[in-house]
């Protein structure tokens, strides 16, 4: 930002007033630069180019990775990617709990960043589509820009990435929100990635496999796999649709909650003082309980989720890279229920080993049932038999989505978003909160306060109020 | 929290939008429950009571504390208490640095607590005084609990600390605020304090070493060395005071600022994405640079801190611990500024290893300016000699208040606060920005962004926009 003393600069409001009912109208528009069915002839065509295929292959054939000898960690030789280390957690959460685990290791918080532009009175934002390793059957739609560290460092000197200079350095365009996310904090170690929205009033060139659409058509597509985990957290960041943040009952300009904002963020304040989490890393080698094969790290009991090698390629790239394999399609819930008109989710506070602060705001039920249908031993999650058995006309959406393909290994999650009816308990533990829509959306775009799989939960459940999502379905 | 499903309950405003007024009220207010001169009484009676003496010893001479056999960690041997470890930090500030140095780690965050209670339409607070081993000379004023997570997990069981059961379990009070914020970050581990206000309606009975004070009389204070760390961290919570909070030249009923609140948001994520540190606990005696004797570790050239051995006592108490002893009287120093009306301060993103998330907003100037008297070779901070040598006319506050004196042994720190003139560089680094006061409130309460010394400076400055800190000057 830099700083010029201008004593007779003029004040600016501290809000941009006008904002909101802009990103409103992107929200409404089922068309902008492209009709749907032009974006559906652009996507067929841009599969069919981008097809990958994907192997397992065992360690020893990664190109470029190797185990460190003292230490056991899998890394790549030129130290600029992500490694596979070891993690020992200790938790309070009431009685001591003490873990080991592998992790992902990648320093340096990653960008995404999305470039919005005015058109016709309607803001389009600029999406790119592209296949990952970890799903090989899907073409994506990512951010404008997904750049680690590295990436953008570098554009400081020579030839930054696509794009790039939108976000960083004396260009940049006009920030409409900008803050640091958590990313999966059970499987990485305190992952942070920059969530970005700049609206450009110059000219922005056209590059191949970049498309424009409008964030009325972002929500629609939400209604199928195609919208990367990137683009679903920079989505979240767009305030509660017109009709979920309707007026309360009271008649009131501003609309209540079930508990006002002190006592939302006491209650996460809490359970983040209560629930602390001690991480120490340590070396691969040295995690207790896990064994290396040829092909895979994993538990003697086969639980949690494996690292694998997986190789592949298609036309345009060739890759190999050790890879997380979870276990079996997880699950990603709210139970969502109208307190006086106003739509309130129900939270858990969700500790994840990972997290920077152990605890945040996370959907009513996260786990992958998976673990629970062959090991009678483990106590199931709070709620996961209401959600999963809910009848039909509670299911107010669910749909499969994707992981993090440049890490996780087919990493599908089904997101669930189900009503309340009276067999929800009357009493639930004081990790669980109702917080209404708008309440969520302020501590959403706040950061570092809503896990990753609640603020997917939040995009999908502000599409499904402008009706698009069940239109297109 | 605990929720209970209640679908006809009614809804509650977000905002308690009485509370500004009634927070106003009590800073305005120059005598509550009691005088000025009644609680200066109170007062010398207190610290007649409460002396103590402190001695430094040989560590061999720590009663209950020992150095661990494999990694000479310095710890206490009912586990229960702060330890002095080994930290290894890697840090990209452009260049990567590297270095280590020992670190004071308590796990578990502290609560401070404050109760208010409404009487004769004023809201004084409650308020204790006591002594710390760290400053055996002055009696301070704490917030009304200081616990640890233990003293605070035992509230839940049997007997607890007084005035706990306020804050904590099914009766205590309406929470005004409830943030977590960071403690002092060069020297402690990750170490966070929960910052909580609460407001009881029901009866606080009176205990011994607790007196009521307005938020009026407790600003007033501040202009001498009498309020602990931890209170001063609980009045940065208040807001701007009205005429702190002005109206902008515009007649905006929001007044403006020098940058939107998404551009300073931006400012601090940006601050935090490129300047990342990396931090690893490492045992003790693996700790490069620094050297054990019977008396102190420190440093062959003397630098930056030493760790002691203190015992001492008085009529009521006798210590013995490990502490932290710093060099010289540290100095934290905001410039500010009005632009168009609006009070601005001239924040500069402060980097302490020890913050969970590497970077908050600090003062304009923060450092032990006796380091750069000795050392030549060492980098001057930025406005160091801008505010050290300001005039007198442009000096609003400069007073010395104590450091944590639970761990820091006579670690004086100077409060400063200079209006800016002509003579300010026009151009500063990126890590510096004009944000207006108001902003600054919003972010401290949000938790985890601004530091404690930036805290404490927000809290003086907010407390000289009612003239009460110069009148008992």
């Amino acid at each position: 930002m830099g700083t010029t003393v201008a004593p007779h600069s003029l004040l600016h409001p501290r809000q941009d007033r006008d904002l909101p009912a802009r990103l409103a109208k992107s929200c409404a528009a089922h068309r902008g630069v492209h009709t749907m069915d032009e974006y559906k002839s652009w996507y067929l065509e841009r599969r069919r180019l981008l097809r990958i295929e994907t192997q397992r292959i065992p360690f020893t054939a990664l190109d470029g990775w190797s185990f460190a000898k003292d230490t056991g960690n899998l890394g790549h030789d030129s130290g600029g990617r992500y490694s596979i280390e070891g993690m020992r957690i200790l938790a309070w959460t009431g009685p001591i709990c003490e873990w080991y685990q592998p992790i992902v290791n990648q320093p340096g918080v990653s960008l995404y960043g999305l470039i919005v532009k005015e058109r016709q009175g309607v803001l389009p934002c600029l999406v790119r589509g592209a296949t990952e390793p970890g799903h090989p059957e899907v073409l994506e739609l990512f951010p404008t820009v997904a750049a680690t560290r590295a990436d953008y460092a570098r554009a400081h000197k020579s030839t930054p990435a696509t794009y790039l200079d939108h976000f960083v350095g004396p260009d940049r365009g006009r920030v409409v929100v900008d803050v640091l996310q958590s990313a999966a904090g059970q499987w990485c170690y305190r992952m942070s990635q920059r969530n970005m929205i700049v609206e450009v009033t110059g000219d922005v060139p056209s590059h191949d496999g970049f498309v424009w659409l409008t964030f009325g058509q972002l929500q629609a597509l939400l209604a199928g796999k195609m919208l990367s985990a990137g683009l679903r957290s920079l989505l979240s960041l767009l305030p509660p649709t017109p009709s979920g943040a309707k007026r309360g009952r009271s008649g009131d300009a501003t609309p209540g909650a079930l508990l006002p904002d002190s006592a939302v963020v006491s209650w996460l304040t809490e359970q983040r003082s209560y629930r602390e989490v001690e991480v120490m890393p340590v070396p691969l080698n040295q995690v207790v309980g896990w064994h290396a094969t040829g092909m895979e790290i994993a538990r003697a009991d086969g639980r949690y989720f494996s690292v694998i090698g997986v190789a592949g390629g298609g036309e345009h790239a060739e890759f190999s890279q050790p890879m997380i394999e979870l276990r079996g399609v997880g699950l990603a819930a709210w139970v969502v229920k109208d307190f006086g008109g106003v739509p309130h989710v129900l939270a858990r506070a969700g500790m994840e080993s990972g997290l920077r602060d152990s605890v945040e705001i996370g959907p009513t039920v996260y786990c992958q049932p998976k673990e629970f249908e062959r090991d009678t031993s483990a106590a199931m999650p709070l709620l996961l038999d209401y959600v999963q058995d809910a009848d039909e006309s509670r299911v107010r959406y669910n749909v499969v989505h994707t992981g993090d393909g440049g890490v996780f290994f087919h990493a599908d999650c089904r997101y669930l978003i189900v009503e309340a009816d009276d067999k929800l308990p009357a009493e639930l533990p004081p990790d669980f909160a109702w917080i209404a829509l708008g309440q969520l959306s302020d501590l959403i775009r706040q950061g570092n306060r809503v896990t990753l799989p609640a603020r997917t939960l939040y995009a999908c459940l502000n599409s499904l109020h402008l009706g698009l999502a069940e239109e297109s379905r």
